[in-house]
């Protein structure tokens, strides 16, 4: 069970060229390939209509990245039913908004200047205690037992 | 099963402070603690990437608001895979999208002004009978056996 | 099981005056009866709050239509939960953004002029050898055994 006060147990998958099947009832993180910078407009992600048809989600009501957000992109990614995937497909599209008046940039250091899937860094906010957590030292990447 | 022609049956479930898990296959409705009010902007509501990276949906391609629309928003939710949720966490944001050309104000008394979580009433454009449908009574908060 | 690679397997329903029930885990296609055609604004889609109420997507994380897109819109379908549906019921709604700056209308074949629902055509892009694949034949509509 995911928990938004927690670090969640994460494993990491390759796509091999044969391809992966995805399945559903469960959340795969991925992360593109190109790397964009954006200083003065609001980036936001959205999938292709070739890929929507095939019934793969590639972000969970999440699509806007900040102004000022410079990284690669974390994609939330659910299949409505099981689906083959391949590494290299084209699978989304970046789109940018204007903006009207005074704005600041993105300055946390959530998700800025990532170079890595990032999993949900909720529980960083939630967290009672935020100087004395040992789970903040989880490095993505490494598997551990479900809390 | 939920219908498009019926009020569908809802049960009240309220957030305790050591968090409620909310499972997949269910749709939970939520509402915002915040209000708003706009008259001269196109209102959008999505989810914040740190709640996406959990799997959890605030809306199902419904991110609008009306212009003119007042009260306060319901949220779909929908969880890919089991997640526990806590209280007076902030889950979405809004932004506002600038309107080209004259517009006319939301004025259907649907959703407008609304205090409380509010149910999908499309069965209420649908009926053979609108001014004598009993099931149009239905208070939202209480339950009904499934139609 | 869904493949980027291949032509999927599909099947055709027709949403009976009594209504149609749809499943969850099951990938909908479905297609507007109204025709749209853009030439300088950039067509978005997105469900309504009362269909989304019902936990009911309309599309899968792919809202745009390209800029010079003519045809009629399939819908990606999904629902959190059985939920019974009818013909005839408004579900969507269309609405454009401007652009700035140069833009080349879509000049895809793929899903230009359509007069029918379409399922995903990436696997032509996919395709080892594009000009020799007997699956390029399928028509829409003609069901195949699973591959």
């Amino acid at each position: 069970m995911l928990d938004m006060r927690k670090p969640n147990r994460i494993r990491r998958l390759d796509i091999p060229s044969e391809g992966l099947v995805l399945q559903p009832e469960q959340l795969y993180l991925g992360r593109t390939k190109e790397r964009t910078e954006t200083h003065n407009l609001v980036p936001m992600i959205e999938g292709r209509s070739s890929v929507g048809r095939l019934g793969l989600f590639v972000h969970v009501t999440a699509g806007f990245g900040d102004v000022g957000f410079c990284g690669y992109w974390t994609l939330e990614m659910f299949a409505v039913q099981p689906v083959r995937i391949y590494p290299d497909v084209e699978i989304c599209q970046i789109f940018y908004h204007d903006l009207r008046g005074d704005f600041t940039e993105y300055a946390s250091d959530k998700y800025q200047h990532n170079t890595d899937i990032q999993p949900s860094l909720l529980f960083k906010e939630l967290a009672d205690d935020k100087d004395n957590d040992p789970q903040l030292e989880l490095p993505f990447g490494m598997e551990r037992p479900e809390a």
